[in-house]
C-alpha cells in the first residue's frame, strides 16, 4: 500500500482494529449460537458482548503474539483479559483459527467491494453527465490512430459508461463470490461444532454459509474476485489511454484539469502533462498484477496449506486500496476534464474532407460503379489530399469519372456531418435506457 | 495448438471453413435485413443464399488474399465467384470488415463456451458419482500436508464438485459476456448502415446486439472471458494436485487408471506415474497464461487498434482447445480413478490415535480443565506418539492428570470415527441439493 | 504457432524430423562413448551411424507410439528397424528418456537463440543505419506526450539501438543458460552410465554438461531463457509504440512503408494504418505471456514431475517462432520506415517557441533572477502562447521584467536549435563506439 | 510491504531519509562538476556540502510538497533552508527532476541487489554445509512423486546450491543492468548540462553513465532486473516445495526446526506444520507478480511518460523487501532443517527392492535377453511386489526365466546401494569445485 495512492475509508478496512473487531463479532455470534444449542452456558455467551464497544489494544495483542506466535490465540487471550478469564472459557470452542480468519477476510473483501461499487458509481455518474453534455460534440473517430469517420465525444463517454456498467455488474458477481463464511472446523467436517453455528454467524454478518469448506474457504472464489478487479483495472487503463491521447500536444482535444497554482514541470513551465491518467495507467498494472498469484493460490494441498496467506496479506489490502484510489482519481479526471470542441473540428479537417471517403465509395457503388472501380476512383482523389493537401470534395467535383456517376449535389450531400450523427440518440437509448 | 492436447470438436470451431461459414451467414443475414429495409434489392439478398450449402474453397481464398492482402475482401471475391458478380454487388454494403470479424470471433467463442460447458458437465457428473460412491470412505484430512482430523473421500469429491459447479456458473456468465454482435460500421456510428441490420443479424445468430461499439466490440468482454477460463484452469490444477499427492508412493490412496498393456517407464517398469494429472497441472499453466494478454488487449487506441488481433488469433483457439482437452482428460481421470480405502485407513493410523488430539483437548476443556492445561496435557502425550511411536489412547489412559478429568469410557469415546463423519449427509445435501 | 506469424527456419527447428535427428545424434554419440569405455562393442556403436543420412519415417514412429504410448521407445524401435535389431541392442543402454528429451530441448532452444540473435542483428543494423541517416533530423522530444525540448530522430533510433544491443547481450547470456546437456540417468546419479558419456555427447553437440541434474535439467535455466525473451518482446513493443505514435494522423512524422498496390481498408481507401507495428504490439504480448508459466515450471516435485512438459511443448515453439517473426517484421519496418522531417519541424513549431522555455528559465536564473521569479516570468509568457497562440519569443521581448534581465540578443540566442543538438555526436560515440 | 515479511536493512533503503540523502549526494556532486567546469561558482558548490551530515526533515519536505505538488522542488526548497537561499541558487541547475529520481532509483536498486546477494550467500553457505553433512545420506529419488532410484540427501542440497549459484550470477548481471545513472536533461540531449557532469556524478556514486537516455533511464533495464528476481523467487519455491514434501506426515524425511515452546495449532497440538516453507511458496508468488508490470513498463511514450512511476513505487520496495526476507527465511530453514535419515531408509524400503528394477532390467539385457523380454520379466516380478507386498529380490531368485540369465550372485549384486552413490564425489566436485 502506497499512502499517496490510498483513501482512508478503504485503508480502514484493512487496519488491525477493524480485523480484531470482526474477529470479535464472529466469536461473539458463535457463542450465541452455541448457547442457543445448549453447548455452552448462556451467561458465558452474553458475557462476550461486554467487549462490544471496546477498542482493542493492538499493541497488547502484538505483545502476546510475540510469545505465542499465533495471532488468534493472542487475540483470544486479550479478549479474556477484557471479559474475564472465566467468562471467556467457552469462546472459540470447537472452532479453528481459519474459521475466524477466512470468514474475516471475506467480510473485508465484501466491504472493500462495497467501496469499489461506490467508486464505480461515481465514475458512472461522471461518464454519464459528460456523455450527455457532449452528445453532439463532433470529433473524428480513429482506427489505428488514423482518422476514420466522424463520431461524437458523447459516444466516447457513452461507451466508457457501458464498459464501466459491465464492470459494475461483474463486481456485484465478484462480491457474491466471496461473501461466504465458514465455521466448519479443522478439516471442514463440523466434527466439533454444529453446522447451525455457521449458519447463525453467517446470517448475522450478511454472509452465505460456504456449502462445503475444508479448513479454508475455497480459493477459486478469491481468484475470481481478483480476476474481476483486474478486468476493471484494464478498463480504467482504457479510459486513461484515450485521455492521454487526447491531451498530447498535436491532438489537444482535451486536458486534465490544471489548477491555476499547479506547477507542471520544474523545467518546462508551459507543460500541462496528463499525469493523472498516466498514473492511472500504472495503477492499472498494479491492480492487474494480483491476478496471477490469486490464480496460483487456488491449488492448495489437501485440506489446506498456508501458501495463500502471505499473498493475500499483500494483495488483499494493496489491490483493493489501489483500485479504490484509481476509481476516484478517474472519476475526478472525468468530472473535470477540459474538452476542446474547436480543436476537435480542427483536427477533423486536417485532411480536408478525406474522412468522407467511405461515403463517397458507397455512393459510387450504389450509382452502379463496380466495387473495384469505385475504390480506384476514391483512392486516386484521396491520394491528392494526402500528398498535396488538396480538398477532397473539390477534387471529386473535378474528376469526370466521378461526376459521371454522381451529380454535384449528390457529392455535396456526402459531406454532411449529420449523416454520421443521426443514430447517436438510438445508441444513447441503448446505453442509458 | 498442440495436436496431442486437442479434441476434434473444438478444433473444428477454429478451422477456416467454419470461419468462412460464419462470415457467410453474417453477410447473408445482413443482406436479408438490408432488403427488408429497402436498401438493396430482395433478389440480390436471396441470391446470396445460393452459397448456403457450399464448401468454400479455402485455398482459393488464400490465393486471392495473397494478392489483396485483405482477408474479408478475399472472401467476398470468392463469394462473388460462387453466386455471381452481379448478384453479389450489394453484399457487405455499408459494413466494415470488423463487423464481420468481431461478430465471428464472438460466435466462435460462444460455441467454444458451449463445448466447455459440456466438458464441465462431464467433470461434474464424474465428481458427483465418485462423491456418492465414497461418501463414507474415511481418510485423514490434512492441513499443511500434516494429518489433521478424519474426513471422507466423498467430501473431497464433493468439494471439487462444488468448485466446478461454481465454475460452470462463471462460464455461463462468461459466455453471456461475449455472445454479442456488432454491425455498426467504421467507428460504430451506424452512419452507413441501419441499426436494424445489426439487430436482425444478431437475432438470427443467437447474439445480443452490442449496445455501443466502435469499430470493434469492446475487449473488456473478452478479458472477462479469458479470466474466467483462467479460474477454471486453476480449479483443474487444484484437483490434479490432490490426485498427484494421493498417488505418491508413500501415500498411495489413489492411482490414475493404468491399463494392463501400458508401459510406465522405459527404465523402471514398476512405476505407475500420475502423468495425466501432472499433464493437467501444466495445461492449467497454459490456459492461465492467456489472462494477462487478454487484459492488456482492453486498452485499444481510440476507436480501435489492431494489436489485439494477433493475440486473439493465438489465445482464441489455443486456450479454448487446451481447456476443452483438459476438462475431458480430467473427467476421464476422475471417472476411472482407482481408490484404495485400505491405504487410507493405514495412513490415518500411522501415528496411532494422534489425529484425535483435538477431540481430547476439547473434552478436557469441557471437563473443566483450563485451556492452557488441556493443551499441555494433550501435547505431552502427543509427543510420545510422535517421538516414540506410542499409542495415543494408551498414553492418555495412563496419564493420571488426564484420567482425573476424563473417565476411561469418555477417553474411549473420543476415538470413535463416527464423530467425524456425522455431518457428511448435511454437507452432501448442501452441495448436491 | 500461427502460420502467418512464422518464418520457415525457426519452424524447422521444431519439426518432428529435426527432433528425431537430434535424438539420433545423442544416441549415436552416446554409443561411441560407451564403446570407447568398453561398455558396449565398438561394432554396435559404429552400426548406429548407418542412420546418419536417413530421413526418419515420422508416420511410422507415430504408429509405433500409438501402441507403446512412449515416444522415445517408438523412436528407438524405428531406429532398430533401420539399423537392425541386433545391431541396435545397445542403443540407449543405461540412459533414461529424459536424458534424450531434455538435451534435445536445449539444443533446439540454443538453435532458436542463434536465429533470434540473427534477427536481433538485422534489427540492430537497420536501427544503426537509420540513426546515422537521421542523426541531425531535428524533431521535438516529448514527455507525457507533451512537447518538451528538441532532439533528433537519430537519437531516437540510437536509443533503440542501445536497447536492442543490451537485448543481444542478454540473449547471449540466455543462450548460455540453456546450452547444457545431461545424460545422468533416472535420478541424476549416473548409476547406470558413466559421466564421461555425458561429457562426450555434450562436447560433440556444443553443450556444457549440466553439473548436477536429476531426471531433468533444472528449469530455472529455462525460466531465465523465457524471461529474457519477454524483455526483448517488451523492447519490440517500445519501438512499435513509438512508430504508431509517429504515424497517427495528427503527428505524421513517419509512416510504415505502404506499397503502391496495397489496400489499407475496404472502407476508407485513404487510410494508411500502422498495422505492422500494431501487430508487433500484440506479438509482444504473446511472447511475454510465456514468462509466467516458465517461472511456474521451476518448482518440480522431487527429482522431477512432468508438469513442465506440456508447457514447453507450447511455449518452446510458439514463443521462439513468434519472437523470430517479430524481430524480422520489426527490422523490415525500421529499414523501410518513411520519415517526414518537414512534418517534424511543423509539429515542433505548433506552439511557437514554447519548447525553448526551459532555456529561458535557466538564462533568467543565471542572470540573477530568483528561481521562483524566473519560473513565474516564463510561465506567464508561456501561457499566452498556449492560450492565444502568441509567439513565445515576441512575448518575451515585450515583457519588461524579462528584458530587464536579458538583452534582446540573449533572448534570440535561446531559440537556436543548435543548442539542443550540440552533444549528438558525443552520444553517438557512446552508443556506436 | 508487509512488516512481518521484512528486514530492517532492506526497509531502510526505501525510507524517505535514504532517498533524500541520495538526492542530496547527486545534487552536491553535480554542483562540484559544474563548478569544475566553470559553470557555477566554486563557493556555491562547496556550500552545498554543509548539508552533508544533516538529517533531513521529512515532515517539512512533505509540508512543502503539499503546496508545490512536486517532490524534487520541495526537497530543493528544504535544502535551501539548510544551506541558505543564496548559496543554494545554483543547485539543480540544468537538471531535470528525472535526472535525480531515476539515478536515485537505480542506486536504491543496486543497494537492494547488494543485500540480496548477501542473502543468497547465506543461502549458499547453508546449502553447501548441509550438502556435505548429508553427502552420503541415502534416500530414494523420486520422479512423478513415485520412487525411482536411490540418491542422497547431499545431492539434493547440492543441486539447490548449484541453482542458487546460478541465481547469484544472474543477480550480479541484473545489478549491473540497473547500476547506471543519467544527468542528461529534459529529453536526454544534455542541452542544458555538460555530459561531464553526468560522468562525475556517476563515478562518485559507483554508477555507469547511461550511454543514451531520454528524460528517463530506459526501462528494459528494470524489466530485466525484476525478471531476474522472479527467477530467484521460483528457485526459492523449488526448495520450499521439496521441504514441504519431505515434511508431510507420510514421508517425514525432514522437518522445519520446531522450537520447544512453539505452538503448532490451536486445535491439534501434535502438529508440526511446514509453515515457513509454505510461507516461502506464497512469498515467491508475490515476488514473481512484479515481473509482468515491469515488462509493461518498458514501452513508455516518446521520451517518457510517467506510467512506470506508480508501478515502481510499489514493486521497487515491495519486491526487494519480500525477496530479501524470503532469502533469509530460506537460509534459516535450511540451516536448521531437521533431517531424518532413518525415515529415508524406511521409505526407500516400502516396496522391498522394487527401486532396483532398472538395474535388473539392464543386467538381463546385457546377459543377452532381448529388451522386450527383459522388460516383461522385470515387470511381472515387480507387479508381485506392488500388489502383494512380496520381496523383489526373492521373487527374482525364484523366477526360472530370470535365473536362466543371471546367477544368484549377480542378482544379489544388483541390490547394492553403493552402485547408486559411486559418482556422488564426482558430482560434488563439479558443483563445489
Amino acid at each position: 500500500m502506497i499512502p499517496r495512492y490510498s483513501r482512508p475509508d478503504m485503508v480502514a478496512i484493512w487496519e488491525p482494529q477493524t480485523r480484531f473487531r470482526i474477529w470479535f463479532e464472529i466469536e461473539a455470534h458463535a457463542c450465541d449460537a452455541q448457547a442457543a444449542l445448549g453447548v455452552i452456558p448462556k451467561a458465558n455467551a452474553e458475557a462476550v458482548w461486554k467487549a462490544r464497544d471496546v477498542t482493542f489494544d493492538v499493541a497488547r495483542i502484538d505483545e502476546i503474539e510475540a510469545v505465542t506466535k499465533h495471532d488468534v490465540i493472542a487475540f483470544l487471550t486479550h479478549l479474556a483479559e477484557i471479559i474475564g478469564n472465566d467468562e471467556a472459557r467457552f469462546v472459540h470452542q470447537g472452532m479453528t483459527s481459519s474459521d475466524v480468519l477466512d470468514t474475516t477476510l471475506n467480510i473485508q473483501l465484501a466491504r472493500a467491494a462495497d467501496l469499489l461499487l461506490a467508486g464505480l458509481d461515481r465514475v458512472l455518474a461522471a461518464l454519464k453527465a459528460r456523455a450527455f453534455e457532449h452528445k453532439d460534440t463532433v470529433r473524428i473517430g480513429r482506427s489505428h490512430g488514423i482518422h476514420a469517420e466522424p463520431t461524437t465525444m458523447g459516444l466516447t463517454f457513452a461507451r466508457f459508461y457501458a464498459e464501466m456498467a459491465r464492470n459494475r455488474a461483474r463486481l456485484v458477481n465478484a462480491r457474491a463470490e466471496i461473501a461466504t463464511g465458514a465455521i466448519s472446523g479443522a478439516v471442514g467436517t463440523f466434527a466439533n461444532i454444529d453446522p447451525r453455528v455457521e449458519e447463525h454467524v453467517c446470517a448475522q454478518l450478511g454472509l452465505i454459509p460456504e456449502p462445503i469448506s475444508t479448513q479454508v474457504i475455497p480459493r477459486d472464489r478469491h481468484a475470481m474476485f481478483f480476476a474481476t478487479l483486474g478486468v476493471i483495472a484494464s478498463s480504467i487503463e482504457n479510459i486513461a489511454i484515450e485521455i492521454r491521447h487526447m491531451q498530447r500536444t498535436e491532438v489537444l482535444e482535451a486536458e486534465e484539469f490544471f489548477s491555476p497554482g499547479q506547477k507542471g514541470s520544474s523545467a518546462m513551465p508551459h507543460k500541462r502533462n496528463p499525469v493523472l491518467t498516466e498514473n492511472l495507467t500504472g495503477l492499472a498494472r498494479l491492480v492487474r498484477m494480483s491476478v496471477t498469484p490469486a490464480l496460483e493460490n487456488v491449488a492448495l494441498w489437501h485440506e489446506r496449506d498456508i501458501s495463500h496467506s502471505s499473498v493475500e496479506r499483500a494483495i488483499g489490502p494493496d489491490t483493493t486500496i489501489t483500485l479504490d484510489f484509481a476509481l476516484h482519481r478517474l472519476a475526478g479526471v472525468v468530472e473535470k476534464l477540459v474538452i476542446y470542441p474547436e480543436n476537435m473540428l480542427k483536427n477533423m479537417n486536417k485532411f480536408k474532407g478525406l474522412v468522407m471517403s467511405q461515403r463517397v465509395l458507397l455512393a459510387l457503388t450504389q450509382a452502379g460503379v463496380s466495387r473495384e472501380d469505385s475504390y480506384r476512383l476514391v483512392q486516386r482523389n484521396a491520394m491528392k489530399v494526402w500528398e498535396k493537401g488538396a480538398d477532397f470534395k473539390t477534387e471529386l467535383l473535378a474528376d469526370p469519372e466521378v461526376t459521371a456517376a454522381l451529380s454535384p449535389a449528390e457529392i455535396e450531400e456526402k459531406f454532411d456531418l449529420g449523416y454520421h450523427t443521426k443514430h447517436v440518440d438510438t445508441i444513447f437509448a441503448r446505453v442509458f435506457g
